[in-house]
């Protein structure tokens, strides 16, 4: 027997229009309500909110926004393996879980996937930045109680760059690039140097996210305007054995294949840009490896491992901290680069 | 103890300068001297011809060109496992073997590579278009005697064109589309057909190509000017397993991307026009693989099997046949692509 | 609404007692039902007869045996794509496309796979060897109508083969044992030749076996009573590339160690006697792979295309028809291995 | 011109006869010259003085022990990079470079591999374990002159550990089971944390061994003779991704079979009991992977790095240290498991 519960949520209406509107949950005793605690903005919230629509998907009714987020099972059915009061990471990916992509263990191309907090399909899929939230056990990943709704929040994004890890194979004694220290290329340093990469080289125009870097666990933070540097990375067929880009500029994307050595590896992970000029004679003649890294698919369990076990510790990317009442200023804050990496969003009371 | 040995070859001196002059070859008791039989044409041999250069190798001295060529034992050192007399196909790459890239077995990228026919150093190393050739013995591959020369004198094309199958990984089962069907695309068509490959279809301007395309085994051949057939493959996420570029011109280049399935791979075989204009974020959202497809490593001998045996055979890609002393004629036909696809070049008495 | 059709079908009671026995299947406007028109005889069809189980499999209630078949379309829903009439392959595999194992594309380990004439399960999965079967649309595979059943028949076992090509690896250059030239043997045979191997021997005990293995593809057949020839192939760190055993004999699984080279891949298919005294230290200083290939993936569709193709040619592994009606006297002829190789067993009227 | 200069070494001349000698270097100004610091005693060593060989490997003449050392430069060519005081650690590994093997960038196979206190062959080829030695510039590792001696010793093993996680492939987010925790699996823990893996456990008979894999970054340390425990892992198809043996014990080798998941991987490292019985029906039902780990590649470099970046530390495998002038009485020691892990043999003046 389904039933009711409200609470108040962050509703995207429009270009600039987000509002904080009381909604009515209907839930069975099979399914799992979850009290969220905290989430994060990433830049599909940030493109709802400035523009009403986040790439191709475009908002045709209020949506609630965000899919990094975290919380504590409010309700769960009897037989359940979790538990009331135990603190939760929600996986927002929800693939259809029957179409060829999903049966060969790519989910992350399923073309029926339903993403919490995108517009995508129509009716859109609600978000996570919601006072309560509806989801499925599948969904719900048990997480130590000691550590931070802050930290675990990083819990998407870590598998984003968990996936783009593996995207790259194995990295052990890798010498690595990180093209962009924003959320993603900061998970992505570190979750390098939780895999044994040597070498984890950062590049970043702001010196803000430089250091950033640095504290994520980079070796060395540089600028992509320094041409000297990248003269010499690009020397003798090149230098890095895996390169990411994780920023979307073209000229990032462009200079991946000078600095990437003969046989490796270039994993693209930052959408942006598209499409970009490539050196292809170059990257034909080192043999480079392209790959594309797209969401992620079974990797969301090792990221909460990860944050949990301390292996990888997003503290340095957080650049600020807001009650989800004022998400508005919230979004404000996150998309201006020059002071925000990311921006965290509570549902304490 | 040296000797020597008077005999005719094929000198490219400049732009449109090719002589057929008398060489003196030096060679000891340890030496092996081949008689040469037949050779075939190739792109870089046409470029010396007809422009003085091949990409960034530039003639400086009269040089023999050729480095697709076959023919038979004169001299063999008392201890060879070779006899006076038999038929050899030439591997005409020389890797260092000393190089980090040799003994990580990527002879491909040996930066000392000296490859026969070839202007990139200083003094050239000399080609095959000559009456005898003085070779070492790990170049020489012995053939079926009943196997024609101009038929062996495909073994180098063909070595290049199942290294692009090994860049690809297996073909098993695979829907595969190869875009040009020269010389080289016509060779991966027969090789992915030898690989287990279910559908192979070509792509090529020339309706000429698209008649030989068939013939070398593909089970359709297609114009890449026919939108709504690329239409077709490009819905979906795309339609191909496996796309090899063999043909280099930019929108042949580019339209790869749509046209190969998520998480399908990509190998650019033709080298030809840079930079070029990808499709970055459909790459990145299909999780494509990318990888760059240059000369090869260890696949000359089994590009001499399978000749042999029959799993290729390249004789619809010979187009004519010429005396090495109309070399000149022979590079003026293979120029024209309206008629040309594999001039062959024969050094019988 | 539910209809009914009553036929004949081959059902196992117990050891040695197999009985033609009406049946009644009732099926829905929205299954597939199919006329069986031709089947093969397996291992586990002759065990269950023999002995009345296979292998931990053991008959609880009278089961239709078979699970290599094909036929044609009786009945078909409406908005189908498959057409009554058309010749189908019937894939026998059912996993549960919804366990841990399924959703990573590993449907040959779902442990609640629901295997076609198998006792795995009570109840059990009733098999194919009756005049009709209802079937989903998954199953079926439409094939070239000038093809006929008895060589359609085969399309389980090739699966079995191309599986066990893929679990190997490209195979394109390589030099190829297959241990065990039955039917399974026979069809690695000819699957490693359409995948580009450049030398394959078979080894078998049997001298018809050893004819019927150069008829499907070997270059070479041999006896593993021959000492001389296996200590050949040992020398020097092994000789062959890859090593399929396909034949399960304690004394064949141990000796792919030896003649495998350093660096080669063993592909265990053959599932006979467990344990077996491997020779570790070797296998650990030749840095051998050693893999299990086990049932099959998605590799029913390629078979189909080869054996349509012409790519793998089934008939020398024919060794007798009967029809369904002497299923009895079939699975006692396909028992006795010094004149079966696979028995067909028709269901024509 | 040579030059020459004398030293003591550790001369093992028969079956526990082992003596401090002095011997007679000779180089050249091309030559390297290192003055030894310390060494780690291996199995080998242990095996030569207790038994007058290893394995297949006879002493015939009285040979230097030690393979495991680090030193300082003591003279160096002058167009070297190195320089006179430098601290490097010493690469006892020296493939031919010219076979197939090596230019297939598998080393570790070359059958004509020159190894640093090795008696393969005769003459032998002395090792690390005297006061000086003469090295070649590839074999020369520089370290961070902070890092003691004792602690780089272990670069050796370590990279032996390093080869063994390449050989699984990426560990990230993986479940592993390390059996045997002496130096070998010890380092394999750490290594296996270095790269990524989320759950390690450790296997050892031995209570102290239990608790140095703790502190080498184990989660939890079981005994092999707790059936209940393993037969928990044993469930479900197994729980270990992948499974090390490092131990070389039958009993250990047979039961890496049930705690592995279908399509997991096993990784021989320990090099003891052949043959071994091994459930081959199941090995081949769960897919399963096993691949030996033989000696090391290229992972020379990393196991320095790691070492010096504080990735691995190997100071819980210490177990005593000795000065090499008491060898003998190390050699004791190190052969009481009771009481030792890593024995170290120090050159200090």
């Amino acid at each position: 027997m389904a039933e009711k519960l409200k609470c108040n949520a962050c509703f995207a209406h429009s270009k600039k229009d987000i509002r904080i509107e009381e909604r009515e949950l209907v839930y069975t005793s099979n399914d799992i309500v979850v009290k969220v605690e905290a989430g994060g903005i990433c830049g599909s919230d940030i493109h709802y909110y400035q523009e009403g629509h986040a790439g191709l998907s475009v908002l045709k009714h209020p949506m609630v926004i965000g899919h990094e987020f975290v919380g504590k099972i409010y309700k769960a059915p009897i037989d359940s393996k979790l538990k009331v009061g135990q603190k939760v990471a929600i996986n927002p990916s929800q693939p259809c879980n029957k179409c060829d992509f999903c049966l060969a263990g790519k989910q992350n191309e399923c073309p029926n996937m339903r993403f919490m907090g995108s517009a995508q399909f129509n009716p859109h899929v609600h978000g996570g930045f919601s006072e309560y939230v509806v989801v499925s056990e599948e969904q719900c990943f048990p997480y130590d109680s000691s550590i931070s709704p802050q930290i675990m929040a990083f819990s998407e994004p870590t598998t984003v760059a968990i996936h783009a890890i593996n995207v790259a194979g194995s990295l052990v004694g890798k010498k690595v690039l990180v093209m962009g220290a924003g959320p993603i290329g900061g998970l992505i340093i570190a979750a390098a140097k939780a895999s044994g990469a040597v070498e984890i080289i950062a590049s970043d125009i702001s010196e803000r996210c430089q250091k950033i870097a640095l504290e994520m666990g980079a070796h060395k933070a540089i600028s992509p305007l320094d041409k000297e540097i990248f003269n010499e990375f690009s020397k003798d067929k090149g230098y890095f054995d895996v390169t990411f880009e994780a920023c979307g500029a073209a000229a990032a994307i462009e200079s991946t294949v000078a600095v990437t050595r003969a046989n490796g590896i270039v994993v693209q992970v930052g959408m942006g840009a598209s499409p970009v000029q490539y050196p292809v004679a170059q990257m034909l003649a080192k043999e480079l490896t392209w790959k594309g890294s797209f969401r992620f698919i079974d990797e969301f369990g090792i990221a909460v491992k990860w944050l949990e076990q301390g292996l990888i510790d997003p503290r340095p990317l957080i650049s600020s901290e807001y009650r989800y009442q004022d998400v508005e200023q919230a979004l404000i804050t996150a998309t201006d680069k020059n002071i925000s990496s990311k921006v965290i969003v509570t549902f304490f009371e």
